[in-house]
């Protein structure tokens, strides 16, 4: 049994999603949409995983609150422009403020609703202006309405995030569907991202919790722009039973569901990673052999976000000994007389010391726009991966002017 | 008492210290010395730290080995261009090899030597020009050859950074003189650098350890670049008691010793930071009224190492924001509801939350050269200092060319 790819899938091509977005001018300069709803009329049982930065925004508490009050959440709001981040007291009552104009508008409960944002921290929101957005959102709602919505949650992103999976079964299909949105501020436990994924299944809250958890730590958790976790951090999943398919633990099409999930936070994490601030190479290192999975991803981070690496990568220079120095930062255990690298399955260090190789080869592969290493530890039968951005003069660039 | 520092000091102020440099073509594109000695003829008493990094250099494991052997250091070897790291058995080798020579041409014993090494990773020592390097160096050993010297162990460094103070006594003045050098791969414990302190104190293995430890926690390892830390970090001390003062608990000047130690090893940093690659900002970050002292030095990092902060900085632009997401990232507890935030006394955050300030005063004093930041928790009575510098697009450039 397989899943297959969906052509320009996305979000509202599961069955039952609606999804409407609006301009309604907290991003001042452009005409873009800056909020939109994503709403199923079904109930739903809806999972999440949030930030764990001790400056957690508003948005973020506020839908913690609410998803402890009930797993039937039906429409997830999300402006951008403004993270409503370090906004105390009034930021707080501003995101329930707005979690009572969605449930007037959609003619739902309160507790129905999550609401997040993203954008420039510190600011408040625009009420008035958010008011007017919601009104115009709930008017378009429609069940092609993904495309918009993956655009109307951008920031810094370059380009929409989505993708939508099928699974055959022999009843109604299955799909899953979803938008995220990046792009600096990129490092888990999770990243500068929102991620929105919706499914037609019927499924326990449960059952749906521990696919979202492991499915975020081999996703969103394997990623990493720049190191530096946000505030307003957030992955939903909303399954709206649409299809009748029960899936548990028993059930026939429970193992290809996972995959698909998988495949669909991986796809998105990857496409964050690829659209990072200023990138110009997408990098995939592999740490294999290692005695614990934990270690072979934090090896991975500590490369994937020692600047002297990311700026070798975007020289396209191949200067291994910088990869040396970063596993040697970490705090795992290893022996660095064992450790083999591979570039492209050429090998470029053996036993911690590095290989002469022909060096026309090594720079066609760093011409490449995507590059993958391969670091051995010999030491054991656990493997990571990790997901990562070359450093460029353009992400100075970005990052120098954002808030100005 | 007070000490006083000495105009244009060196590590050859102080009285029999001697050092000669030269050019022997490990650089191979400039007529820049590349190797240098820094010699006593009397007997010392060493004490150096060393990089934690665990794929750690052949020349810090043999110095290592050295100084366990015995701590009469005489001479202080370095060459620059290539860092011996990274180069296994042979690696080694030519260090133990340079030891042998340098024993040879000085006459003194191979346990009085230590040998360290700075530049690329990953290359061989060429030994042939070693020697020749080593016979320059020590044919040109001088009185004044700190100057040189102190240029000699330089890479990507734009300036050379040396000091030396005076404490006046009864007897013969005390003189503590250094060299060091950085610039990239700054952090600590330590980072890509190298400082040789003198003194002609006499002094216990065990006092002048205790001394270099909490100088260098309270200096270099305050510093940040890029957060990466190096394979060849070492800071060393030789006191060769010409002086004939006794420095020890009870005596008169260990208090202003220790002090004006600690002024030189702090200068020195400072130096590193103020010469970080592409650096347009020297930025001070003081957090304070922290529970732990180790608790705001882990803060100040986590904002000194946040590439979002470090490019706001450079784009002289107050994103306040992104310095509570850095902080929020640090695995330290606290209460983000009682952070104030102040640049240069002035407060820009209260309780978490952004405060209204002149926005021209803000913008004249992102355009100084050197900003203080103050963290204050305000939950404890320790503190902890951290000195780094901006992300500039010149760090990007000089990094993403240097071994090509």
């Amino acid at each position: 049994m397989d899943f297959e790819i969906i052509d320009d899938g996305t979000i509202t091509d599961v069955p039952g999603f609606y999804a409407g977005s609006a301009h309604c001018g907290i991003k001042k300069r452009s005409k873009k949409d800056d909020i939109c709803i994503i709403y199923t009329p079904l109930e739903t049982v809806c999972s999440a995983v949030f930030t764990t930065n001790k400056f957690a925004a508003s948005p973020v508490l506020v839908s913690k609150e609410q998803l402890n009050k009930g797993r039937n959440i039906k429409a997830v709001v999300v402006n951008s422009g403004i993270a409503n981040a370090c906004t105390g007291e009034q930021g707080y009552k501003n995101a329930i403020k707005t979690i009572e104009l969605t449930a007037k508008l959609l003619d739902i409960k309160k507790d129905e609703i999550i609401f997040t944002s993203t954008g420039i921290i510190g600011k408040q929101l625009p009420m008035n202006l958010i008011e007017k957005g919601l009104e115009l959102s709930s008017k378009s709602l429609s069940g092609n309405g993904g495309h918009a919505a993956a655009k109307a949650i951008l920031t810094t992103d370059k380009i929409k995030k989505e993708i939508a999976v099928k699974i055959e079964t022999e009843g109604k299909d299955i799909i899953i569907g979803g938008i995220a949105k990046g792009s600096g501020m990129i490092e888990p436990n999770m990243a500068t991202m929102l991620a929105f994924i919706a499914t037609n299944i019927e499924i326990s809250n449960h059952v749906l919790d521990s696919i979202l958890k492991e499915g975020v730590n081999k996703s969103f958790n394997c990623i990493t722009v720049d190191g530096c976790q946000s505030t307003n951090d957030m992955v939903t999943v909303q399954a709206n039973g649409e299809s009748k398919i029960k899936i548990n633990k028993n059930s026939k099409y429970f193992e290809v569901f996972k995959e698909a999930m998988f495949f669909v936070l991986q796809s998105l994490a990857k496409k964050i990673v690829s659209d990072g601030e200023g990138i110009t190479k997408f990098i995939e290192i592999k740490v294999v052999n290692s005695k614990k999975r934990k270690d072979a991803c934090k090896i991975g981070k500590a490369i994937a976000n020692s600047n002297l690496f990311k700026t070798a990568m975007y020289g396209e220079d191949l200067n291994w000994g910088r990869i040396n120095a970063a596993i040697g930062t970490s705090d795992v255990n290893f022996n660095p007389n064992k450790i083999d690298i591979y570039i492209d399955n050429i090998i470029i260090v053996k036993g911690g010391i590095g290989v002469e190789i022909d060096q026309s080869k090594a720079e066609a592969i760093l011409k490449n726009n995507e590059i993958k290493f391969i670091i051995d530890l010999n030491q054991g039968k656990e493997k990571g991966i990790t997901w990562t951005s070359d450093l460029s003069i353009d992400y100075v660039k970005i990052n120098a002017m954002y808030s100005t």
